[in-house]
C-alpha cells in the first residue's frame, strides 16, 4: 500500500480511496452483481466466484465514486470484458477505458505478481510473450486453425522449466467462446503457472494480418 | 397502460418512462443483481427468481433515471426490504421512501389484482385484513407465541370460501426470518389465493402494543 501511494503521488494523484473490508461488506451484506455467460470461460473456469466478487465490488466503487470514466488494463482481458458487459447491461453511466498492456523491455507483461518469480522462473515467464509472438507469426503466415496454433504454443511453453498451462484459448473477444477457425478478430488468451506464480497474457489475432 | 397514463397525468406527472423489453434486455444481456438472504423467505420461497428480476430491473432503472428518491409500497413489504438492502449493499445514492398501504373503505388493500376478483371472491378477500386485525388484537391482549396467532389466522381465513393459504409468517422485519416469540417489532405477512387471484397483505406487530 505504501509503495502504491508513493507511485500515485508521483503521478499527481489527489485522492486515494481505500476503504476497509468491513466498510465495504458490513454485517448483513448479502448482495451481488453477476455476469452470467462471459464469466464461464478462461479465468472464470478455474476461479469460481472470482468475477462475481469483482463485479460486485466494482459496482459498489462506481456508485460511491460516481466516476465519469474508469480505466482497466487489457492484460486482464476477461475482467475488462466483464466490466464492460456490466456497465452496458446495467446502464451504468460510466465510460470504460482500456489501457494497453505495458511490458518489461524483454516482453514480460508487467504485473504485481512478477516480483514472486525467482531468477530462473523469470526466464521461463518469457515463454508467454514468445508464444504470443509465434501465434501472431503463424496467423500472418496463413494458419487459421486454432488447435494447430494452440498445440504449438503448448509445446513451446512447456519446453521451458517450471511451467504448467492452466489454459490457452482462442476465442471470440465479445462472447469469449472458443473459435475453431481464426476469422476477423480473435482473442488469444492464456494462463500459465511458472513455479507457484500464475501469469496471464493475451493478444488479438486477426486472420487479415496475413495480408500485411 | 392507457389507464395508468391517465392517472399519472391527473396527478401532475410530467414524464413517464416506459421502455420496451427489448430496450431493457437487448441481445447479449446477461447481468443480474441478486440479494441472497432475504429473498429466500415469504414470497421468494414460491416465486423462484422473481426478486432477482425485480432487483436487476430496478438497478437498471435507477442507473438510467438517477433519481434522488424512489417510492415503493409497504404492501409488498419484502420487495421494499429487498430494494432497501440492494441500495444499502451496493451504495446506491438513492433514498427509498416507503408508502403506507392504501385500503378500500372495507379494508381490502388496494392492488391492481383486485379487479380479477368476482363478487363472491371479493367478499372472501376481506379475510386478509380481518386476520391482520385479529392478530393485532391478540398481541394487544398479551399473546406472544407466533404459532398460536398463525393458527388462529389460518383457521379464520380458510373459513371463507375460495381461499387457500400460500403462507402466513411472523418474522423479523429486517432479516425476514421467522420469529417464534413476538418481541419489539415483528412482521406479520401473508399470501392468500382467493380463487385464482394471489393476494398479499402485512402489518407490523409489536409486543409492546399490549401496554397501550
Amino acid at each position: 500500500m505504501e509503495g502504491d501511494i508513493a507511485k500515485a503521488e508521483k503521478e499527481g494523484v489527489d485522492i486515494i480511496f481505500s476503504p476497509s473490508p468491513l466498510e465495504m461488506y458490513p454485517d448483513g451484506f448479502q448482495s451481488s452483481v453477476k455476469i452470467k455467460e462471459i464469466t464461464r470461460y478462461l479465468c472464470g473456469k478455474s476461479r469460481s466466484g472470482h468475477f462475481e466478487g469483482v463485479t460486485t465490488v466494482v459496482a459498489k466503487l462506481f456508485n460511491i465514486i460516481k466516476p465519469h470514466f474508469a480505466l482497466f488494463g487489457q492484460k486482464d482481458f476477461q475482467q475488462l470484458a466483464v466490466i464492460g458487459r456490466m456497465v452496458k447491461d446495467l446502464n451504468m453511466d460510466i465510460q470504460i477505458i482500456d489501457v494497453p498492456t505495458v511490458r518489461e523491455p524483454d516482453g514480460l507483461a508487467m504485473s504485481s505478481r512478477n516480483k514472486y518469480l525467482n531468477e530462473e522462473e523469470r526466464k521461463s515467464a518469457l515463454s508467454l510473450k514468445e508464444g504470443i509472438d509465434i501465434a501472431v507469426k503463424m496467423v500472418q503466415d496463413g494458419e487459421i486453425n486454432s488447435q494447430v496454433i494452440i498445440s504449438a504454443l503448448k509445446k513451446l511453453i512447456l519446453s521451458y522449466s517450471f511451467t504448467s498451462i492452466e489454459y490457452i484459448n482462442i476465442c471470440d473477444p465479445l462472447t469469449l467462446e472458443d473459435t475453431d477457425i481464426i476469422k476477423e478478430k480473435n482473442l488469444l488468451a492464456m494462463a500459465v503457472k511458472v513455479g507457484d506464480t500464475r501469469l496471464i497474457d493475451n493478444c488479438l489475432l486477426r486472420a487479415g494480418d496475413r495480408d500485411k
